[in-house]
């Protein structure tokens, strides 16, 4: 297949719409999506507008949130065009695109829909941000236990169109009421005359509408589901989840855990795109309060001007001690957040930790203690001592603060990923200040 | 349901195996799974053996590495249960657990499995490590494009039962070669009668058999694909890869991220349960590394001993500066790693980038600058200049030092997550004292 690229910029400088309209049916929606990533916003509603429906609802799904509301911008002045887009695509998506954009745009929208895609959307809309609601679909198939398989082919046909997906189907009771999940494999593989019934086993896992998103994706691991039911408290089936939604919520809560650790407020899409003010914005808060903490180690400092003036060779120390328990404190509060985040550490595990990290800290404070004291025997014996033993505390003291903060993080209802790289680096800094110069107070009489 | 807990010690206890053995038959295999890494080793082994073939295949499946091996070494005196065991579940989940096993164990076992498993079990472990060939199942229903949507179900079903899924089905031509991957949903929704080759629209996304297990991860997402065909470079389809292990994949690859951004030279499983010598040899070896690097931060500051000994406040700022500089680094150096993980950056965008880093970065320097010079306007109005300065340098070198250092890493064929928060640290803290006292020299004319 011909590159798309150099083929469009060609018919579209030729203002050849036809020839283009006609090329564009041969290639991958997806295809499409990525070419619409990097052409302008211009070339992109021509180009959007010359799909066919069904490309045009596939195509759109696939694009950033940014691109779709260019595109809905773009189609403003054709309501017929932009009626058919917003009726046409999933609901679960539309839910995600309208959460995105202003309200007052989401309003407006929402009148384009057919009266039944309306009821669905604004319902979608009633639940809380991040709960499941906002990501299900209602479009699923469900039978009956007295169903025949024959039967249950029947409706499946009838009713499955427009279900999201047929990987699984649900079984409800009269009241709706869902009693069991069905993975598409053993309907097919059951006898015409078998009943619904007969292939149950009444075991089935559901979420609540209202539950957590983030909470699913440990659901959809631990039993390896395509798609999940949701249901209400009273165990109505309202919908199901599939898996490439909560595919995307696990990278985003990822991408949100790895931006917390590096002290960046909230997540950043993407660095290439970003306004430079937004990037500020997220990065300028904890810098300064940092910098607001770091004045601590400062004062601290100044107590110990007497020592430092009469030992200048102290100093030279100082930066490499001090990110010495820095650096042990992050890989005790990496491993932390990670093990909190996957699930595989609770918050009551505190205490089983602390023993080890004591002997962990230990041994490797020891051996960062010889390696220093090797270095100081070269450019200043006399501190050897103060030095070594300021290393062993200031790591194990590092450390220990990096396993704690996650979890006191998570006890104070926080993101256990608040506990940031470079927060914990200028914790251990004032902690490694304290220690070294009071150690050197100490031993030289101060 | 009753909880299993209560009940199983109770039963256990009264060593009542009969009871027990049929009072699990109630139970989800997920749920059992869960209470196997709960108990001891010795409990875990008697329950294993009261479960019926199927319920032991499954359970099995949903246990963590470490508990498969204690199974495995469980039943090495019972041969016919672990053959059994081998041969029944599934042959993508028996690669991962051969992989963990050491060789020779690994090669004894093969002897449990049947001819048919054997050859299946030595080819998927013959393809390289992290490979989608060790990742894959040769288990999946293939169709011709000739056979009537009928013929298709009684293939279907025929064939179907091992498949370890229907969601997907695949059509390949009479030389096995792939020509199409189609949704079960449009198979069901077609009439008896149609052709497989009505339902063909010939795209289709294949991974190669040699690919990289990570970069899967983005083909599913892009595809919103449940399943992916596998091929060799003739086309040929060899097996399918499902979705639950690429999910797997992706955690482990966020895990070792994150670990390895926190300065942690391999991922490590779960710290409650990691080996004290484990924690410590993969912790050292970046925190030794880090220590040599600051010696240098020492020797620099050594060149001004006269400027510390006669301006000593200088010293209560020296912390502050150089976390600065190592907070701002860390922050862009975030952004990098995770947006090249995710594919939102690319190699050879680090030249756009570059220009905003430098806009961003400059106002957060002032920013920083303007705060620190309040401190020091009440402390050492003397040093303001030198500060504010200072503060605004090494937060720019800082930031530009975290942007640049993925991208190097990335050149260079490493991991960019290789730009730990630690490294980025204790290279912006050298920069950072360098500035700050050349600045001071150059100030009070030294």
């Amino acid at each position: 297949m011909v590159e798309l690229k150099p083929n469009f910029k060609l018919l579209f400088e030729s203002k050849n719409w036809i020839t283009l309209k006609n090329t564009l049916v041969g290639y991958d929606t997806q295809q499409i999506a990525q070419f619409m990533e990097e052409i302008s916003e211009s070339e992109e509603i021509v180009l959007f507008r010359l799909l066919n429906r069904n490309q045009a609802k596939e195509v759109f799904q696939l694009l950033t949130y940014e691109k779709q509301e260019q595109i809905i911008e773009g189609l403003a002045n054709s309501s017929i065009e932009l009626s058919n887009l917003l009726n046409d695509i999933e609901p679960d998506d539309r839910t995600a695109l309208f959460e995105e954009l202003p309200g007052q745009v989401t309003q407006r929208l929402i009148q384009y829909l057919s009266p039944k895609e309306r009821t669905i959307a604004t319902k979608l809309l009633g639940y809380p941000e991040n709960s499941i609601g906002r990501l299900m679909t209602p479009e699923y198939v469900a039978l009956k236990p007295h169903y025949t398989i024959a039967q249950s082919f029947d409706h499946i046909r009838k009713f499955g169109v427009d279900s999201e997906t047929l990987n699984v189907v649900y079984i409800v009771d009269k009241d709706w009421k869902l009693v069991d999940d069905i993975r598409i494999k053993e309907v097919i593989l059951a006898t015409p005359e078998q009943l619904v019934s007969d292939l149950m086993d009444n075991r089935f896992v559901a979420l609540n509408v209202l539950d957590d998103q983030e909470g699913a994706i440990k659901t959809f691991q631990d039993y390896d589901r395509v798609a999940l039911p949701v249901v209400d408290d009273e165990g109505v089936l309202l919908g199901i989840v599939t898996i490439d939604d909560i595919m995307d919520v696990a990278e985003e809560e990822s991408t949100e855990d790895f931006h917390k650790f590096g002290s960046i407020q909230s997540a950043i899409a993407n660095p290439l795109k970003e306004r430079i003010f937004d990037l500020y914005k997220n990065r300028i808060v904890w810098l300064m309060v940092l910098v607001f903490m770091n004045v601590f180690s400062g004062a601290a400092l100044s107590h110990f001007e007497d020592v430092i003036q009469t030992v200048v060779s102290l100093v030279f120390f100082l930066p490499l001690l001090i990110d010495s328990g820095g650096n042990a404190g992050s890989q005790s509060a990496t491993l932390m957040i990670r093990s909190m985040t996957i699930g595989d550490v609770k918050l009551n595990d505190w205490y089983n930790l602390i023993g080890k990290e004591v002997l962990v800290s230990f041994l490797l404070g020891v051996t960062m203690a010889v390696g220093v004291s090797i270095v100081a025997a070269v450019r200043s014996p006399e501190i050897i001592m103060v030095v070594s033993l300021s290393m062993l505390l200031t790591v194990m003291v590092g450390s220990l603060i990096g396993l704690l903060l996650p979890f006191i993080f998570t006890k104070l209802k926080l993101d256990p990923a608040t506990a940031s790289a470079p927060l914990i680096t200028s914790i251990a800094d004032i902690c490694g200040v304290l220690i070294y110069f009071s150690m050197a107070s100490w031993y030289f009489n101060f």
